[in-house]
């Protein structure tokens, strides 16, 4: 390991290699350039990261994060209300809205149910989950979950524990193969999954 | 381009992604990750960065970097002080220390000349390496500069101006085929060199 002339350089490298992928060669050509950068841009990203760590919020209703009390989603009057995407993370909404296909509002677990990490049913969302299914006027739950193990777990766990409560339909993201694989180098499961669960044929207009 | 729920966000995103090699979903990357970690942590990665490029100094001697007046190299008393090397930057320090095979001292131009980007003589640390071959006791210089025609002019600009005011000798670190290299994969700068500049066979013991 290298020894670095500076303790200052040295800590900086250490929090660096701590973000995901970054190793100590990375964290160190991230120190160098910017040492490089003028002193007010080096310090304007410190204080952006530490701005947002510190200020950002979680939305009041569907846990995005957002810098308000109401995340842009759930304050935007032209989304569809009647219908609730429940996602793992901010991530997955962040991926989906980057579709454009979804006009919906979404619901986010902040992680899913898997007993060998110790996350359980009351580390996520879900009292708050079944106030949103008791007391608004959603007729759609859209499981948008992992397709793992513990993803169906979650989505079966959400399912028991929602369909007593109100009376909307359930549903789940389409599973398949993706657009432009081949069927020879795609996995059994989903391939056999594809054929049980195959759809009407349609011809797009 | 993802809309982001949060200007924060936004604003974090797009000061990592000023990194090199870092676009804009592994900044996304590292501020949800940013954002799961314990504030206090995220706080501490934020300051130490600001804190590096605040407070971090260049070694007086060799232009190093530095917590004090003189990097830990130059302050070393077991250090060889009749030997200099001529780095570009304080990555050929970090790398040729990481040899653990020189036991003398640097010095880090800050560059080297390039008319392309506009980078004259007078951009380097050269006056300073003029005052230190004229006062010092060196008895060797060696170059140890970028194989590229860069550095090769700034070595010889460097041996012109040195020259006339020491009794030291001149060196340039070795070129040649890379240990673990095959002949027929090297360039055929690099294998011609090698050639012409080839050394007396020695059995190591």
């Amino acid at each position: 390991m290298t020894e670095y002339p500076s303790a200052l350089l040295e800590k900086a490298v250490s929090e660096f290699s701590r973000l995901p992928g970054v190793g100590r060669k990375t964290a160190l050509r991230f120190c160098l350039h910017l040492l490089k950068l003028p002193q007010k841009e080096a310090e304007e990203l410190g204080q952006s990261l530490i701005r947002m760590r510190t200020e950002i919020k979680h939305c009041n209703r569907c846990h995005n994060l957002s810098d308000a009390l109401l995340c842009p989603v759930c304050s935007d009057p032209r989304r569809d209300s009647g219908t609730l995407c429940i996602v793992e993370s901010v991530r997955d909404v962040l991926a989906i809205e980057n579709t454009t296909q979804y006009r919906g509002l979404y619901h986010v677990l902040g992680g899913v149910i898997s007993p060998m990490e110790g996350i359980g049913p009351a580390d996520l969302t879900l009292v708050h989950l079944e106030e949103r299914a008791k007391h608004n006027d959603i007729q759609e739950f859209i499981m948008a979950l992992p397709a793992t193990l513990e993803g169906d777990t979650t989505s079966f766990y959400i399912y028991k524990r929602l369909s007593s409560l109100t009376s909307a339909t359930f549903s789940t993201i389409a599973r398949g193969i993706a657009i432009g694989d081949e069927l020879e180098y795609t996995d059994e499961i989903t391939l056999g999954r594809s054929i049980l669960n195959r759809m009407p044929y349609q011809i797009k207009t």
